[in-house]
């Protein structure tokens, strides 16, 4: 069942982005060099646009500060965040590409216990073009992996598994935790390298972290907004969450995969705790009430894209968590924007192929790029 | 939140039974001396019962083979597997310890990456200690091991986790293929280590593999019944898998956790395929409505015992089940058997205390032991 990629060129070369949000030279990327070069790459520019954000020579790479984003938006500029890396989601807005890899600026290359160096991007890439097995749970992890298979008792039936839409990676060093765990155990590190990769059961949330995450964007690209975050919000740090619970819901409903657990990059710097708490303290108890909402959404059958599932989901969002604080009014609000935006952008084919002789391309991206 | 387990004296010494069914010497039990001595064994004898079975000198152990089957159950005995592993379920009935862990005959000390012997019981020990967390996914798999936490965005309030009732061990070398695998794949070794303990979540069935398995008796020991299997059945191979689900949609139900993962044994030989294939052949399509039949069970809020919840599941057993075949009125039947044979051997024990001084004892398990 094992399907080892062992291309000659790098897999998904033309296919795929690279979205990395920042507000530094991106001096990161010479030690992904070897991995990450061939390919394109697009940097959301976050904070003061007039600040020049040096990237590596022989990078292929565009990039987007805030006044890009206001321009090529318009009036729904309004639903991506400043001053947060939430600002990312722009990427995956404005790519054209089926598959996007993200990653932070402050995360490296990771070594595994034979001490080499991984590729993170080519296990992300494993992992979206094996399938997932959200119905079972089998106990030797991924069944699609060179030396494993399904166990005894898997049912048959369910040996096809279904399409990945969502690869979500992991952190040597430095692991992701909260404010409160952060100064509760200020000197924990992750060592432990787990040798899996697994699929996240139907039905069953997970905090999504937006560090190292890869994603099928066909398949699940409208879902992946990282909400309102930063810059005039209550919040901050829940951008990943709010994307991993969201998507994570319509995943389930379309019978699409994610995986978790390979690869690991990693991660550098623990960010100040301090400044986290200020941040998350409100979704620390807002969190309460988002896991039960989004534990007992049931979206209707009426759905079978993405996009109708998010505005349907929006809509859950301004009614069932619009009374425990008005920014969730705010927040359905912002996914409405987030998908016209989406499908502004990303007409479908036939329609964007039958509109392009009279489109007036007014929003077409035009970036600094190289 | 890490509670590693460092003990003066073996763990749960006396609260713990190891029941292993044979048909052989158990001369594997040299290799798990230094572990395993300390405990209790009890030996179910499957087969032929004029056979002798030695077992080590030093262990300390009880025997039963089949005449002491049907001399301690009487009519009851019908609910017991014959020429079937399935057997040694009998020793979690007859048990009087609050922890069991049953081991094949076949499964030997397995080694970490560095070399080091793995002691796959104290593992499972640590498994059952710490609780687990059903209700959501944790990224850096169990929270309670030492160098580990929940991650940014796990709910605060469900960080207590639930009791453990199920800890489910991994194999090296053989893997628990089923006979078309096997058939397939002849020549496939596990080798992958994975250092990982976690919990299955809530709602997710899996195949539970009775080769290396701990559990709270006193938690889920009544769901622990491995079904009729082998002689005069017509199934075999099945008996875990049938245990493995009865028991995760009860612990779903009653709030208990079951973890898979660490610990790993070494499984050193692979059972006759073309043997299985005969044994497993109609489980392999059943299993097809068996699965969405466990996938859908609620069980009523009434049922808050283990034995209630299993007594309400063997009537949907031969409710939805029956009409697949007759097998399942049969094995129905013989759910409530175990439970009525489970409270005899088993009564409350308030109510074992009142009885005491009038009980006849007639049926008090009398075994061969050292």
């Amino acid at each position: 069942m094992a399907h080892p990629i062992t291309p000659l060129s790098p897999p998904l070369k033309d296919e795929l982005d690279i979205v990395i949000p920042t507000i530094r030279n991106l001096d990161f990327l010479e030690m992904w060099r070897p991995f990450l070069q061939p390919y394109h790459l697009i940097i959301v520019q976050d904070g003061d646009p007039t600040k020049v954000i040096n990237v590596p020579d022989g990078f292929d790479y565009e990039l987007y500060n805030r006044n890009d984003v206001n321009r090529v938006l318009g009036p729904k500029a309004s639903c991506i965040s400043f001053k947060d890396s939430a600002c990312r989601c722009f990427g995956f807005l404005v790519s054209k590409k089926k598959y996007i890899f993200t990653i932070d600026d402050d995360c490296f290359v990771a070594k595994d216990p034979s001490g080499k160096e991984i590729n993170a991007l080519a296990q992300h890439i494993q992992n979206l073009l094996t399938p997932s097995t959200p119905l079972f749970f089998n106990t030797l992890y991924d069944p699609y992996r060179e030396g494993a298979d399904f166990v005894r008792g898997y049912p048959f039936s369910l040996r096809e598994g279904v399409s990945t839409a969502i690869s979500h990676g992991l952190w040597l060093n430095i692991p992701d935790y909260d404010a409160p765990t952060q100064l509760v155990k200020p000197r924990e590190r992750n060592t432990r390298y787990v040798d899996a990769v697994m699929t996240i059961p139907k039905g069953t949330l997970f905090p999504m972290c937006g560090m190292n995450l890869a994603f099928d964007r066909e398949l699940i690209g409208p879902a992946m907004y990282f909400g309102l975050m930063g810059d005039g919000q209550p919040i901050g740090r829940y951008d990943d969450m709010w994307a991993g619970w969201c998507a994570k819901v319509i995943c389930d409903h379309l019978n699409l995969g994610v995986k978790t657990g390979l690869p690991y990059i990693w991660h550098s710097k623990a960010s100040n705790p301090f400044v986290n708490l200020k941040k998350e303290y409100k979704g620390i108890y807002w969190q309460e009430e988002i896991i039960p909402f989004f534990q007992s959404i049931v979206l209707s059958k009426e759905c079978t894209t993405v996009q109708e599932c998010y505005v349907e989901l929006s809509k859950y969002v301004k009614e069932k968590l619009g009374s425990v604080d008005p920014y969730f009014q705010k927040l359905g609000d912002a996914m409405v924007t987030w998908i016209e935006a989406w499908e502004e952008l990303n007409p479908p084919k036939e329609a964007a192929a039958a509109a392009e002789p009279k489109s007036v391309k007014k929003e077409e991206p035009s970036p600094k790029s190289k």
